[in-house]
């Protein structure tokens, strides 16, 4: 499954179309996400053409994920009030077959977070997306990492991964030096990326806006979450090329996402 | 009312003296405002020559609403905790003559920013700032917008916004290609600014804390908006012309406001 | 005492081992921090060489301080449950010999977080840092400064400081034109640095954050704590050399932070 043979599950075009369509429709994606990502993922949504909306109490939560086009449910922080605005959000996507990602930030041994992403994770969402600790901890296989960060390869988490998929319903995304993707029966590598999005913070959660966002698009939750993966990797190295640091990273990521036109896209992306 | 003929309720010179003012006396702003914009609206309070202060829970947001020379309340993310907060500085504010900005932040469906807000825009409000979706929505003339997007251009609801003017003896703003400034009888127009400002992330809702600290320097808080709105477009504008994204654009932009001279305001505002 | 004789309490070789030293072990620095700064904060601690974990809801918070190698506690924007996480996590530092600081943000004369400064300051923190008008206050030598700015000089501060720190066994540090760090028998100043960091929200709240990863690399928490002031003001001294404004300022604060290598610290720092 490592191998560099280009896959034959996504095509380059697909990922232009899914770019395409995403900027063609300015996606309303709501984020209930945690308290010290929430600007950052606002704006890498803002930058790559959708339309954030970070509506998390109770009482509009659940009323905005039946119009909005996904839905992003990140653990990173989860105080009381906000987990009943996402119980309430959870429902009414169910409801509403909104498109949903599932974040499980940190899931391991802590355990207001632990017992919301199990709950959350047997509400059919349509992607989970996570770091290696991250998946193989809410997958039963581990205890989870060494705080938001994972202590585990992509690699180690692939089986894990894919049983995660099978058993949830959901496509299974695990960040890494590359990343992988696998709905339990098909799998897709996403290679490239920057190891300085893990020197700013919301690197990872970000991203599973970014998933919302393509959810929204297409048909196929494989292929939207393997194109969001491919966007923000390509971005990623781009900004990577001309920044001096994870000040200026952060900054020429963000105009990066911005800038990058659908056939770029598929002519960079590394997929196997 | 969309004619280009200068302004003659506010001159260059009026413009010029405000932000003068401002940054001679760095006024200590209260912003009771939404989590996914704090960092940023504190940091155009900042670079603008004010002093922003982030106070908002229970037991404090009154006394300092009392002492602060200006105060936002602006309910992007009204938790309940923040909501209590927000009616001790509302009353305070009230009491002690401080002047303040009502936020109804994608006020219309949501139901509790849109409780909050019509409480609030009874309560004596100096300024009423919105996108035309927002003001629309509070003035009781439609449903709202698309999130925190507006769905209506300003010149749709320039009545609105007079109306409401008139109603709750509040100036109202509306932010737009071109923003709309009146207090029900005068109407200005602030012409410029950069569409970048709808890319990144509380590019409304900092401009509400500008208003505030500009409220702080005059009597008139018609000029003191017109003047509020017409520095941050400037300074939009300035920035916009040497970026190459919203990311660059976010940085550009608290440059600009930074170094942004009263002359230079005096010279590059145009106003109709 | 505020001579500029070289000081014999720290040495050059010192302060880079220090740096070395956490950059060795990516620390593990558990934050409970406002709202305002959390995203700042954790960026400054990535950028630095650290591994940031906002976890400060109860339940997880204390359980998390246990195994930190460093814990902040800034009382920015003190709600109801994050106050519950805070008194969660200093027990638990407490009781496992975590490390951890306190930064009583604008104490005085605001109710909520004086009361909590009071109580934690009681509750063995390993440093206190603050600005001068938040020590004196703390210290009961006065009633605060003017929201978060200080209205009081370092020097006036210095008897305060260290009267608290032989009261409360903390190091006390005060952020100033130079920094004071004191036990209250050694006392050390910090020169250079950048005026620019009191234009940028979070400039002092993120050095409580880099205190924390430097205590966690020594047994000296006065050595450790000199060397967080010291790294911090050459690397501010490095971006404003290069920066243009607050905006960028920031973005060059995080790639100096990033880029300052333990020889550079010995030979830039100024300590008296």
């Amino acid at each position: 499954m490592e191998s560099m043979a280009p896959s034959r599950l996504v095509t380059p075009g697909e990922l232009a179309d899914a770019l395409g369509a995403l900027r063609a429709s300015t996606p309303l994606v709501q984020c209930l996400t945690n308290a010290v990502v929430t600007n950052f993922t606002a704006n890498v949504l803002l930058a790559a053409g959708g339309s954030p909306a970070m509506v998390d109490v109770p009482g509009e939560a659940g009323d905005f994920a039946a119009i909005a086009a996904g839905l992003l449910v990140n653990l990173g922080t989860p105080n009381t009030e906000q987990a009943a605005g996402m119980r309430e959000a959870v429902a009414a996507a169910g409801a509403a077959s909104t498109p949903w990602v599932l974040d499980p930030v940190a899931v391991g041994s802590l355990r207001v977070r632990t017992s919301l992403a199990r709950e959350f994770a047997a509400a059919g969402p349509t992607v989970i997306r996570g770091n290696a600790s991250e998946i193989l901890a809410l997958a039963g296989a581990s205890e989870g990492g060494r705080g938001v960060e994972s202590t585990d390869s992509v690699a180690a988490a692939t089986d894990a991964a894919m049983a995660l998929a099978r058993r949830s319903g959901a496509v299974v995304a695990v960040s890494g030096e590359a990343d992988l993707v696998t709905d339990g029966v098909r799998t897709v590598h996403v290679h490239g990326g920057s190891a300085m999005l893990t020197r700013i913070t919301g690197g990872g959660c970000a991203l599973g806006a970014i998933c919302a966002a393509f959810l929204s698009t297409g048909p196929d939750p494989l292929v939207a979450t393997v194109a969001a993966h491919a966007f923000y990797s390509v971005a990623a190295e781009r900004a990577a090329a001309v920044s001096h640091g994870p000040g200026s990273f952060a900054v020429d990521f963000l105009d990066s996402l911005y800038s990058l036109a659908p056939a770029d896209l598929a002519q960079a992306a590394v997929l196997s």
